[in-house]
C-alpha cells in the first residue's frame, strides 16, 4: 500500500508532465448545493484527465530492461492516452488494448501518442484476456490502469494538490466526492486527503449498473457489476473493484452513490453553463451525486473530483443544447 | 492615466471579488502554432469574464453620496453582468441598458444579479443616449463600460497576474494577444505587462468590419466602423476606440489584427477540443488571430487571454459539432 511519502515522490517525479491543476468555484454550483463546493478540473491535464499522473509515475519507474520491453495496457480511453503519452516521451514501445467502442476522439489521440491499439469487445474480460495474450508474446510489461501502488500513488498527487490549494484559501475540506471504476483514483486520493484531513468523509461515485465499489463496501468484498448494463460513462465501466484499490478503499471511503445517465447528463449542462467547464460522463459523476442531491453537502465544503474532459463534441453538443437532455430540476 | 500602483491596489480591492484565472497551456495548441502558447483563462470569473475587475474597482471605489443614486451603465452583456454584480454585493441600485439582440444567457444572467434591464437598438449610439436619459431622470452615476480610470486599472489586474504567474513558471513574454473592443482590458493588461516587460509585444485582436483600434493606430487618430457590419462576436462591437484607452493604447500596442466569424468559430473549437475551454466568440479572437497565422509567434512564448466563456449552449453546440461550422485547416 502506498504511503503518503510515496505520493510526495510521486508529485516530484510528475513536475514537468503533469500541471498543478486549479482548483475553481462556482456561485451558482454552490447556491445549488446549499455547500460550497471546490471542483478540482482534471480536464485541465495534458492528455485532459488525471490519468497521466498514475501512467507517469509508474512507467517512468521502470527499469531500463523492462523498458526494452515495451509495455502493453488495457484502457477505455483516458488509461489508454496516458500510457501512450508517456511512453512516448520515454521513448518506449506501446501497445494498448482498448473497447472497440470507446469514445473515437479518445481512440484517435492515443493514436496519435504513437501508441499501437489493438480493439476489443468490451464483454466480460476481453480486454485483459487480450493484453495477457500480447504479454506472453511480446514480453512486454503491463501497465495495470489502477491497480498496482505506483499508479495510485501517482493518482494520489491530486489529494496533495487539494489539501496545498486549500491551506493557501485557509479551509479544510468536509467531503470529498470522487468518481470511482477501478479505484485507483480514490484510493489515492483518499491516502492523501486523510493524511491532512483524518475526518473527511470520501466518497465514491459511479455511474447506476456499474456499482460495484458501492455493493463492495456494503458487503466488504469485491462484488462485480452485473453483465449487461450501460452508461454513458464509457470511463467507469470497469466490472469489479481491483484488490489493491478496494483494500485502500474499504478502509478510507464513507461510503458511494451512483447517478443514473440523466444525471450525469444534467451535471455535464450545469458544468458547462454554471462554471464554463467541458467535463466528460465519467468525469461529471462526482458533481452528479451532490447535484441530484445523493450526498448531502448543505453547510459543508465539498472537493469534487472532475477527473476528465476527453468526450466527443457531438454528445457534448448534444448535451448542453438538445431538447429532453436536461434534468430540468437541477439544470 | 492609470499607474502600477492604481492597478496594484485594484488586485488588493479585487481579492474577495475576482479570482486569480489560471494559466493553462496545451501542447496540441502550441504544435497548432510553433510558439509557447500561454493562455489566461478568465472565463472562470464569477460572472464568467474579466469584467467583474473593472467594474468591481470602480462602483466600489464610488462614495455614499454616489452609491446611494444608483448607477447605469450600457453593455451588450460582460460588463453588464459584472456591474449588476458588484452592484449587488455592494447594496446599490442598477440599471443597465443592453441591446435586444444581446445573447440571453447575457440578459438572463444581468437580470439574476438583481439589476434592472432597459432594451435598446444596438444601431448607432442608442445605447449611450439611452443611458444618459437615465442619468438625467434618476441622477444615477454612469459606470462607463471602458473608459475611465478606475475601470483601467481593474482590468489591468489581469497583466499583474499574468506577471506573477511567468515569474513563477521562469518565463517571460514575448508576445500578448488581447481581445479588443472599447480597449480598457488591453490598455490596462498593457500598463501592467509594460512595467515588467517593456520589450513586450502588444496585439490588439479584434473581429473583421469592427477593426477600429487597428485603424486608429495606423492614422494616429480614434477612427469608427462602419455601420452596418456584423460579427458572431457580440461582445466586440463598440463603435470606436475610447478617448482615455486610446490615449494609453497607442502608446503601448505593437498593432492589431482582425478575425473573420469562421476564424473565431475554428478557434473556438480548437480550444474546446485541444483544451477543453469554454470560450465566447469575443473571447477567442486572441486565439483565432494566431491559429489563422494573423500574428507570427513562431519560436516564442505568446500570453493569449480568453476574456470571457459566456456563450448561448446552442451556438457553443453548433460550434463545436455542426457541419461547416469549422475551419478544417485550423481545426
Amino acid at each position: 500500500m502506498p504511503t503518503i511519502d510515496d505520493i510526495r515522490d510521486a508529485a516530484t517525479r510528475l513536475r514537468d508532465v503533469a500541471c498543478i491543476t486549479p482548483l475553481l468555484e462556482s456561485a451558482a454550483i454552490n447556491a445549488r448545493t446549499g455547500g460550497r463546493v471546490l471542483l478540482k478540473c482534471e480536464m485541465f491535464q495534458p492528455m485532459g484527465a488525471f490519468k497521466i499522473r498514475g501512467a507517469w509515475n509508474r512507467i517512468s519507474r521502470l527499469p531500463d530492461r523492462e523498458r526494452a520491453r515495451g509495455i502493453v495496457t488495457h484502457s477505455s480511453g483516458n488509461h489508454a492516452q496516458a500510457a501512450a503519452l508517456a511512453a512516448q516521451r520515454l521513448g518506449i514501445d506501446a501497445t494498448i488494448v482498448m473497447p472497440s467502442d470507446a469514445p473515437d476522439i479518445k481512440i484517435e489521440r492515443t493514436r496519435s501518442f504513437g501508441a499501437n491499439i489493438v480493439t476489443c469487445s468490451r464483454e466480460g474480460g476481453a480486454r485483459e484476456q487480450v493484453a495477457a495474450e500480447i504479454m506472453d508474446r511480446t514480453g512486454a510489461v503491463l501497465i495495470h490502469p489502477y491497480d498496482h501502488p505506483d499508479v495510485v500513488a501517482g493518482q494520489g498527487t491530486v489529494g496533495l494538490e487539494v489539501v496545498a490549494q486549500c491551506r493557501e484559501l485557509d479551509i479544510d475540506v468536509d467531503i470529498a466526492v470522487v468518481p470511482c471504476s477501478g479505484g485507483g483514483l480514490i484510493a489515492g486520493t483518499s491516502l492523501a486527503l486523510h493524511a491532512s484531513w483524518p475526518d473527511a468523509e470520501i466518497h465514491a461515485a459511479e455511474p447506476d449498473g456499474f456499482d460495484d465499489t458501492r455493493r463492495s463496501l456494503l458487503s466488504g468484498k469485491r462484488e462485480t457489476n452485473a453483465a449487461g448494463a450501460t452508461s454513458i460513462c464509457d470511463a467507469l465501466l470497469v466490472s469489479t473493484p481491483g484488490e489493491l484499490t478496494f483494500d485502500i478503499n474499504r478502509k478510507h471511503l464513507a461510503g458511494a452513490a451512483s447517478v443514473s445517465d440523466s444525471e450525469v447528463r444534467a451535471a455535464m449542462k450545469t458544468a458547462f453553463s454554471d462554471a464554463r467547464l467541458v467535463t466528460e460522463p465519467g468525469g461529471a459523476t462526482g458533481l452528479a451525486t451532490i447535484l441530484a442531491g445523493k450526498i448531502d453537502i448543505v453547510g459543508k465544503t465539498a472537493c469534487v473530483i472532475l477527473s476528465g474532459g476527453n468526450v466527443d463534441p457531438d454528445l457534448f453538443a448534444d448535451i448542453i443544447s438538445g431538447p429532453g437532455s436536461v434534468n430540468r430540476e437541477s439544470a
